[in-house]
């Protein structure tokens, strides 16, 4: 039987997580996987966490160099979040021959490449099933499913905190900045809630997604960007009456002309199953020009649906051979298009129709005339995102959100 | 560079299609993982079919003994379809040490036990990813990204040929008889389309899947199992009128009393994901103790999907360590639960209406009575399999269909 020794960095709520895992599944890993996971060590400063897990203080280990040192720690199991000190830590583990688990999509989008030559120089890997879709197995079907396939496309709900807020207004008629609280009071969002309202924890993911699908480095800084907090009942009510329901979609492909990504709402229609993923589940589209499409769903967070991901992870280094993964990422960022073609939906004020009418015929754009309330409404059909971005500046829609 | 001999047994709709996908991506599959995939020979009699792939002769070879005989062979990849010769052949190649590759569901669901015992002698290893729901992988899901859970519980779409006809006998309003001769026609369904609409396959796959998942033999032949032959309009409008679609389910739940398994026919509420999978795409729900609901959805059959998913097992096979996986196989079957609880639609003539009332009354079974048409239906509440069989054989009714 293999034992891997495990370094749990931080017993945060995820890291807590997964040791309950790790103990509370040791024997039937150990039966079904010939693989015996130990967690050796953790680092700490909150002897607390460690004391309600009744891990004893001599696993309390004193910093990065001990873990790094120990012959006795196989895998770097990461909780920390944020980049510092996550990412030296990191670099330091790979450094030192540790493979490295993380559901860090932060610091994989920002540090990535940093990291692949850490591990390149101590011949050891980074796994990061848990960084994106929590528990959901995308990591691994897009690396060891999908080995027949030119992936040509990625789609879908990637943000739990998001799809949560979207779903309450459309199923209770709620306004953004009351769910937005009560998601904050759950726990659901955080008191900075940017990160995931603003859409940057989707392009962290669709960053990784994308790179990995696509096997070129698409950095998260080249993905156009919008999240949900322009959103009114005005549009929900509109989705409605058109048989649509809005989502946050991170959306990458790999055209003939190159890579486009994305994150932004899209009205998606309703018998579309992306219409279905409700509260703060995820669903990730993957299609291959063989398998055609795939479609993933489950928790993309919490405790242990993520502390699950990030076992199968550890699991999975002790199992297999291949180590240094991923060349694409050290070479240059692939360039993403910055036109991409879409339909969109765009509300104004009654009065402002006429005008709107005019500038939209001036440009040239077929578009159809929708009512929705006391607002006025119009679907462009589909046009380069430049053009859409002019008419946009010239018309100052009271809302706009593109069609699937 | 890992080189990997590969033989190909039939040159099939999958067979010929897994041989496009292997020349079409032998190079972006060196780069990527770091293996060269040949092919270094067939089995086909029909030279034709390898004549139209540019196959030399040279590389037809005579038997399965050449095939086991030879070291430039590593991995066996089978696409014959049924029990014989593919049972002999397989059971041959794990013995000389090649690894297996198949997406027969038929054979492993008669004869894992053997291949398992002929891979142990030749320690070698069956690999199956195309044997349930085609490209989509959820066989790698269940033993790659689930380490860290119990399953409790499985339940889908796994058959794509009668999601076709449900799909379009909702959709088109059409009957069963004359959508089944339209499948035939289009190559959907076989002339002897018993394997599908009877339930057999699905029975076959929630064998494969359950006994992965559970980590115990459950033998296809205890799966009860009803197909969709009886389905009639009345049924597909009761359905639509009390906002459900019928779909053929495969369900397997591992509880505190035991396992149960079973297919049938399933009222699926129309807001559920499953309620969206139309046509010939499959889906199948996994849960885990952690990792809570996943679901999975894709082609479930097809020469390049399941071909795809064939590539993937024949890379994987060679950079994995594991070898032989299955002990849980080879020991005795899983007593699978005869007695499951479901709520059920019953549906009858109305004339008959008064009896059936005096019958379920008498049975004391709780029911709410709906109007269909020209039937009189009733929605019983959950009671168990023996009572509602019971009630069946007293009440005869026109057609039954289960509620999720």
């Amino acid at each position: 039987m293999k034992h891997i020794g495990i370094a749990l960095l931080g017993l945060g709520v995820v890291g807590s997580g997964t040791y309950k895992i790790l103990q509370e599944k040791r024997e039937e890993i150990k039966k079904v996987y010939d693989v015996d996971a130990e967690v050796v060590c953790v680092l700490e400063r909150d002897l607390s966490k460690a004391d309600a897990l009744n891990i004893p203080r001599s696993m309390v280990w004193n910093g990065i160099e001990e873990v790094c040192a120990s012959d006795k720690v196989d895998v770097v199991a990461e909780f920390f979040g944020g980049t510092r000190p996550a990412k030296d830590f990191l670099a330091a583990a790979l450094r030192a021959g540790k493979n490295v688990v993380t559901s860090n999509k932060e610091l994989l989008a920002k540090h990535w490449k940093d990291l692949e030559e850490a591990g390149k120089e101590g011949n050891a890997c980074i796994f990061f099933e848990a960084s994106c879709v929590g528990g959901v197995p995308v990591i691994r079907a897009l690396e060891e499913s999908m080995q027949g396939n030119d992936i040509k496309e990625l789609y879908g709900i990637v943000n739990g905190t998001t799809n949560y807020i979207l779903s309450d207004m459309t199923l209770n008629g709620s306004d953004y900045q009351s769910v937005l609280k009560e998601c904050q009071r759950l726990g659901y969002a955080e008191a900075n809630p940017a990160a995931d309202v603003e859409g940057y924890d989707s392009t962290y993911k669709l960053s990784i997604l994308s790179s990995l699908a696509f096997r070129k480095h698409i950095d998260y800084t080249d993905i156009k960007r919008e999240g949900i907090t322009e959103i009114a009942q005005a549009d929900i009510a509109f989705a409605k009456e058109n048989g649509y329901v809005i989502k946050l979609l991170a959306i990458a492909k790999n055209g003939a002309d190159g890579v486009e990504a994305h994150v932004h709402p899209v009205l998606v229609p309703s018998g579309h199953l992306l219409a279905s993923v409700s509260g703060s589940f995820n669903a990730l589209y993957v299609v291959g020009d063989n398998v055609g499409e795939l479609m993933f769903y489950g928790r993309g967070a919490g405790m242990l649906p993520t502390g699950s991901a990030i076992v199968s992870d550890i699991i999975f280094s002790a199992t297999r051979e291949r180590k240094v993964r991923y060349p694409f990422i050290t070479s240059e960022n692939e360039k993403v298009l910055s036109d991409f073609q879409s339909a969109c939906y765009l509300r104004f004020d009654n009065k402002d129709k006429e005008s709107v009418i005019k500038a939209l015929n001036a440009k040239g754009v077929k578009y159809e005339e929708k009512a929705t309330g006391e607002f006025a409404a119009f679907v462009l059909s589909a046009i380069s995102e430049s053009l859409l971005q002019s008419i946009i500046e010239e018309t100052k829609p009271l809302g706009y959100i593109r069609l699937m």
